[in-house]
């Protein structure tokens, strides 16, 4: 299964704005959670009827609701239509596949970015799509299954830790998507890790192991960067573009983000940079090796083979070969044989082969 | 034939202007068929009489002309006549190699694009030209041949699905250009899934296939990217110039439009790099599996050239060779040669080799 | 001598603004001809008394005044100082080796770029260096060499096809440089045909042949590139620009010829890659195919030497060898060489080396 | 321990804003130092009391506050809300894997960039963090331990050498920056000139050492690059916004600070392309000893495995062998062994390989 | 010593604005020669009293006053105190490893240019320091050592060549910076001609020489590039900035200017592409002639070995070896060696080797 671009053949041809639910069904039935909160303030519920939602519209505190499981497209489409969103938004929040991105609307904010989660089973970086819309007071989340990163969120929420419980649901987006920069990361740091530990025993050994890491390593490099990119230009939107349901106070912590996500475009560009370089190094040192082997060959041969070719004439069964007869001949047979050996190794030695 | 750039000898010193058909003709009569509806209204029809289309000029209610056929220049400059288009936009509209683009003329916008369609027998993608030109309320089309991807538009405008029948040409215009983009995605996918599978087997076997594998993917990529990239222009000057044909509630459909490409454009990137990766890894590997054999010849040219030249001692006929008639020479023999190849064994495993 | 970079070791230190001829003298003597022409009437004549030139600058006609052969600097010199020309223009129009480029004077349009031709002689692309210097309804040309690709453009003049004799000296302008574009594109095309050529048979044929003509297309490539980069620049500026001698009716002309630039340029760089693909891939293949020889070698060396030592063994002359008396030890002998050759053969064949 | 990107693990959803210490714990205590002055006068301390800081906040000559050590967290808080930082500042300046930067808050500047110094230990570049904090006239700095390469600004501010006591802090500031500035100059200066080093002995031998060496050095170019970089951003975003601290006076300091920075990048990408060059050419070299110990072994074994496989046919012990009887068998044999080997020798300079 | 990163170790530290001499003293004593001028007049002489040199300042005539040798740290300062200049522009001009660059203070535009020139006996490009301050009437030169490119310009001043006599010090300054880009295009094409002679003879001929000509093009084109492409800035800002102190007369020539450096950069651009596929042809023209060797090795092994084999098995001295009484046995013997050696043949035909 492709995993750098997923199947949308079953939208070929459908009306724009129509949702389709493109991606792995991940979770049997969609959840809805709730924590509604001000600075006094907390309830926190799992949403049952979904035209109870209407009531958060008009309400003064802040809502956060967040569901779980993408593949119920009516149920989403019909929170869409409470909360007045855009076809497009539906339809690209129920797409697995959509390229980060940020985008204003007459009445919300909205933006998709991914989550990077290290899959152990299949050893290799999965993506998991989150969507965000700022309406007013509320805040809507969907992800494609429980079990997010968002519980030290919530904790802050309950606990009245920090400033969260005071601001508004613009400062609530800036702590998931700083979450989610977060995670980037402590994902980055730990593949950097491990490809700065290759780095150190690049010369020492010669292993379809090295190879096979340095592989792994790019390719989910290659994947990190594919899902990193586009959101340095979401950053930069949000810092550069006067986008009204974000207060004047959140703006340091905006640019605090930015830097976040420039760090870690750095940090995969850079071991971007250190495989090419181990993949270079690598191949010179199989290059070295090989000359090294070859050398050990070339030496044997250009030895022995010589001497074994000489000592093959004298056990030719010529009936007149007259140096079988000398005396001294099997002597001088040595000494001539151990002439040419000694002189092949000052050849060699000359050259530097040795 | 050139497949990436298109014969156009024959156009070399005529006036520029002129129409003259470059490409292959891939149709025997020109087609045109039409399709003219309103809200309440759709007539759909094949064009006979060419004069026939003036009246479609002053009509309030949106008109698809579309031509299948470029080789036949005549009816295309009389429709160009009729509609009053720039004779600049006839001669682009036939030859088949242009750069997609789109310009904005005094009285129409006119774009250019190509479909890309993997060509089962040829087992390559092939671009077909496809020009638009919006009129007030007039879209003409012009394809190579018939069968187009259009289909789903079409049963969209007859069924009344969606909103389509309640716009203007203007999102006609955009439902072709979506309907477009979405292909090249599903092609990208197609190729991606592929790709990725080439990425699981590389280094488990080594087989010419492989190369052959990567090579194909490498030089379609490139032939999509050539295609492609020029749309990325297109769908930004889309969405930042303020074309006076494009109305207000199609933007957001253009901003969608271009993420899709966008999208398209990044997956493209994408797979280019692994591919280069691929084939590093894949040259890398050939040399990891080239210094194995290497080490093969050369432990057991090492081992059993010296044994042999000294058994080549022991076979030489000389009269006077006192080793051979010692009691135990032969087991004494057999000692020297398993001191030896035992101590080549060491060696090569000090070496790491074994 | 140097193709890519011409001599100016003569002009160091000298006055700036001096005409000093730096090329091949291509013609032995500079030649003048002259149109002279309206909607209505035309005259073509060669020129002989400089002189002569004067009356052209009052006229109101247009005039194309193009001149063969820049080693007579005097007499470019002399129609400079008619036409009031800036000393640099000058200059730059004798140097052979001048990067394409516009610049607007006060009393004129300055344009430099090159036409590329294929020498078959030499076997390579050759540049000759046009200059066009648009005065009101002047047009000065000048080039190395006579014969051009002017022709067609002369013949549309002189038979009053197109448009070309009711517009003014802007559009014999456009025209002069639609046709040096066209020549580009007929150029790269021709280039790239072979170079897909190369594509089809790279994993068929190693041959010196095939390095060869990499090696050429590449080479040739970067050559192109460089004469071509600098002309994008230039449309680019001929579109973005006011020029005042440039008509607001031949403004979709020159978008038309960036478009044309644009394609070449793309085409260039979409060959460029290709090739270094291929070089790759004709790389790697190479890699391939020498691992195919190593293997064979290994192969028949690990079986036929350990056999041939044993065999060796058995040629010796020791006088107690006890094995040579045993009635069966012949049979043994080969039973034990089949042993250790299947056994070899299965060890390859584990190691998926046959 | 990864040393290009640091453990952030333990921050994993914490409040914005909450500094935590990452990084290594240098320094037992942390250690405030003070020097107040201003043109007349210079006090020079250790603080012990940190509420005795707030007396600098009124005070109008300069007052340059340095601490040594950030893993007491809670003391660095103090200071913030003495002098009124943002808590986002406190957090960064804890964080010792800040990105380069310069952020601009309502009431101070704020910068953060990277000293390197190339540790003898463990042979390779590392970073400690500097942050510098300009209040009105106060400068606040951070350094993660003690001994820096301040102490010849303090000398002279302690010796009134040049204008740095009759500046403000934006003086100051700029003092030290140039400071760390020329320290990246002379580190990569020492880099380069064994890069050069590498260079001129590239061809002469072909060693382990020298590929370790490569390697060494692109891995502490790409670190020192990854520092370096934002640096750029930094000096630009000084020399271009109109930060109100800065005075008029200090600007031709700043335009010369950038100076710095760009060669110092200028010559980072310089020392990254030689040495990419530098791999290049290794490998090359070689594959062209490869091609020489090949060609050693090949004309070898050419000459004599045919040599010895006739030898072998006359040592052969059939009954009936007719050559092995005639009176100048063996000296014909010489002849033709001669002969073969000539011929071969002759067969080999024609190819060159002699 | 570096080349391409000079010693700066003595400024660490030092007040910035100090003047530290940096570089290698190349003249015993300083020398300041003055040429003063005007349209009708015009004065040579060599400077001896320092404090002369402020009568300059005020006269309406223009004063050209170069200094060679940059080691006597005082005069030079002294003389930018006469002339007020900023003491940032004294320390630049003192350390002969600034970046190239242009700056405009209150009183003067301060330049900074590199002159190179290939030093025949070390066989490498050397770069020069070239420092320009132009203040209004008054244009100083600062150079390492006598000797320059200059002498035709004051030949040009002498002789009243050109316009040269009749403009200002603006005039002037362009003449020198023009000297220098001429320069810069008659080394590059110096060094392109034999970079396009190698180009000629890399697949005849696989020398080391080869390898060591590409390596050292390619450093020098690393170090030519270092030095030009600050240039391209320094004339970009020449053109866009408003100077006061340049004529709008000026203005074309430094249009002109522009260009030359544009060329000299896409030169050393295109040159470097050459050189980077050269040595990419050239690897694989190795692992091609690899290939070749490999294979003779092969044949010969692959058809001997085994017929040494047979011989030897009809060497050995079983007593009981039934084939060597058979009457015809050794020419079946031969036979059926033949017939292997022919299969053999026949095998690498089939696997197109021969």
């Amino acid at each position: 299964m492709a995993r750098f671009f997923k199947k949308r053949n079953q939208t070929k041809g459908a009306v724009p704005g129509t949702p389709v639910f493109i991606g792995q069904q991940k979770i049997e039935e969609t959840l809805i959670h709730i924590i509604d909160y001000d600075a006094e303030w907390l309830n926190e519920s799992d949403l049952l009827d979904l035209q109870a939602l209407a009531q958060y519209k008009t309400m003064e505190n802040v809502t956060w609701i967040n569901l779980y499981g993408l593949h119920d497209v009516e149920k989403i489409k019909t929170m869409g239509d409470i909360f007045e969103l855009h076809p497009l938004i539906i339809e690209d929040i129920v797409n697995t596949d959509q390229r980060p991105k940020i985008e204003e609307y007459e009445n919300c904010v909205f933006c998709i970015l991914k989550m990077l989660n290290f899959d152990q089973t299949n050893k290799m970086i999965v993506a998991e799509q989150l969507s965000l819309v700022l309406l007013d007071n509320v805040l809507l989340t969907f992800q494609e299954r429980p079990g997010d990163f968002f519980e030290p969120v919530r904790e802050r929420l309950r606990k009245k830790k920090g400033r969260i419980r005071t601001r508004g649901g613009d400062y609530l987006t800036y702590a998931l998507l700083d979450t989610v920069a977060d995670n980037y990361v402590i994902l980055i740091e730990k593949l950097g890790e491990q490809i700065e530990e290759i780095e150190t025993g690049i010369l020492d050994q010669i292993t379809a192991d090295m190879l096979e890491n340095i592989k792994f390593f790019k390719r989910e490099m290659i994947y990190v960067r594919k899902n990193l990119r586009p959101v340095k230009e979401l950053v930069q939107y949000l810092n550069k573009a006067e986008i009204k349901y974000f207060d004047e106070q959140t703006k340091f912590f905006l640019k605090d983000l930015q830097d976040l996500i420039y760090q870690a475009n750095d940090a995969t560009d850079t071991y971007h940079d250190l495989l090419s370089n181990q993949l270079n190094i690598y191949q010179t040192h199989i290059s070295n090796r090989m000359n090294d082997v070859m050398k050990v060959l070339t030496i044997f041969a250009a030895i022995f083979i010589p001497l074994t070719f000489i000592a093959g004439i004298y056990g030719t069964n010529f009936e007149y070969l007259p140096e079988l007869k000398y005396r001294y001949a099997y002597f001088i047979f040595w000494g001539v044989m151990i002439v040419i050996a000694g002189g092949m190794l000052g050849f060699f030695r000359h050259k530097k082969w040795l």
